[in-house]
């Protein structure tokens, strides 16, 4: 007779605030006997604070902590090397307690299946064990909604950017698009105003800050401050498109 | 003095699961007085389907019935017209609850802020009184966690397409993007094939019918039955970018 396994839940929470988390999400992670979550070491974490108050107190906890990147630069291949290690290390945990019959909730911000660290688990688990992924309102939608605007009208194209992309794919792509999303921004400001410049779309930009959460900030980009921003904003520009 | 103005909520509903609802959403629709929402005349509609069992059984309803324009094609100016006048119509209406001092609650598919019909009533109506929306797991959120794999990758580009737009612009930005989006199917597929092989992704495109709704289903675009789509479908091209 073979055990019955357990089910890695990959669940939402949406972009921060407790009610934006769906009904499915809050049930999950109200049930939850063992639950797992990225974090940087010696932090609580996003994903954990969100979630916290939802939690059982006697719920098992799975911090997952990235190591220490910030020495190795991106591109270099040893920066590749030290995440797959850690993340065949957290997988071998997390394999054991599915085989074992437990069932264990990943909380993940935003939506798991939109540049989200869940999929590098679910990549790894999903051929040995049973897997159910928990779509989210995405930070994109937060912040739009934030802006007081809606993003995309008619037969608008939205396109969706990482600030880490090279300058002339951002200044193509930013061209070529109706409305815009740009995310990671951070460090990446500056070349991404160059880029909306180059595209003429930099006084129609918009910069928000903590998209429903506390702090949240909704300003003109070419208005803000310039300076590094925080890991979580989003520059937006918005569609124009037809409308009765 | 003045009486005190209602507030006019535009509350998203998700992709149709009731449980992907927010929990901001639910307790919104839970407690409304006044309820409205879109329909063509004679159903009942996608939005009350999802939202009814949540609904107080004396909550007032205001369904807004789509004027008949399958007659009208799409590029005649009289197709605005006859909306332009449905919007000034229902805005109305909904204005003089709104002073009256009533809160009114409108049911909206999918992400209220995203290609929304809920944003035609935004614009007329929000330099008169306060309205707050409730963002919402999109369309295309489910259908992609439906599919069973993540859409975006490291910096892949994601972009969304409606299947109403000119074919060489859907090949030229599905030759430009990573990840594709296409939504508004129906009697596109054709176009929407077309596009695809000749970008050369048509291999890797994935057809979802009723995301989170009964009926899912999820097929290879290659695979799929020649025919018009159902409303709710969505074509996915999922991104290949860098992952550990
Ligand atoms: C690794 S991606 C994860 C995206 C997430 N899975 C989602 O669905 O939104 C991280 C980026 O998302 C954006 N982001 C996510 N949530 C946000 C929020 N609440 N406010 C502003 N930006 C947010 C930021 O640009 C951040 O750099
Ligand atoms: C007018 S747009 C509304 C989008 C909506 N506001 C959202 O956030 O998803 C309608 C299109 O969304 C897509 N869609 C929305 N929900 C869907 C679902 N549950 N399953 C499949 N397609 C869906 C279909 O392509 C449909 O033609």
């Amino acid at each position: 007779m073979t055990a019955r396994h357990g089910t890695l839940f990959g669940v939402g929470l949406g972009p921060g605030a407790a009610d934006l988390m769906t009904v499915r999400a809050d049930r999950l992670i109200a049930n939850a006997r063992h639950v797992a979550y990225f974090r940087k070491a010696g932090r609580t974490g996003h994903a954990l604070t969100i979630a916290a108050p939802l939690l059982a107190k006697d719920a098992i906890h799975f911090p997952m902590e990235y190591p220490v990147t910030t020495e190795i630069p991106l591109q270099d291949p040893r920066y590749n090397e030290v995440l797959s290690e850690f993340y065949a290390q957290v997988t071998m945990h997390l394999r054991q307690l599915l085989l074992s019959g437990e069932d264990v909730v990943v909380l993940c911000e935003g939506d798991p299946f939109f540049y989200g660290s869940f999929m590098h688990l679910y990549e790894r688990l999903k051929d040995t064990v049973r897997v159910e992924v928990v779509p989210a309102v995405t930070g994109m939608s937060a912040a739009w909604t934030a802006s007081g605007a809606p993003i995309t009208w008619g037969d608008d194209v939205l396109t969706v950017l990482m600030g880490t992309l090279p300058s002339e794919t951002l200044i193509q792509r930013m061209t070529d698009a109706d409305a815009i999303v740009v995310m990671k921004i951070g460090r990446n400001i500056g070349k991404i105003r160059h880029a909306l410049r180059e595209a003429g779309k930099y006084d129609r930009a918009w910069l928000v800050e903590y998209a429903a959460q506390e702090g949240q900030t909704v300003q003109r980009l070419a208005e803000a401050e310039d300076r590094v921003t925080p890991y979580f904003s989003i520059v937006l520009v918005h569609g124009q498109g037809r409308r009765p």
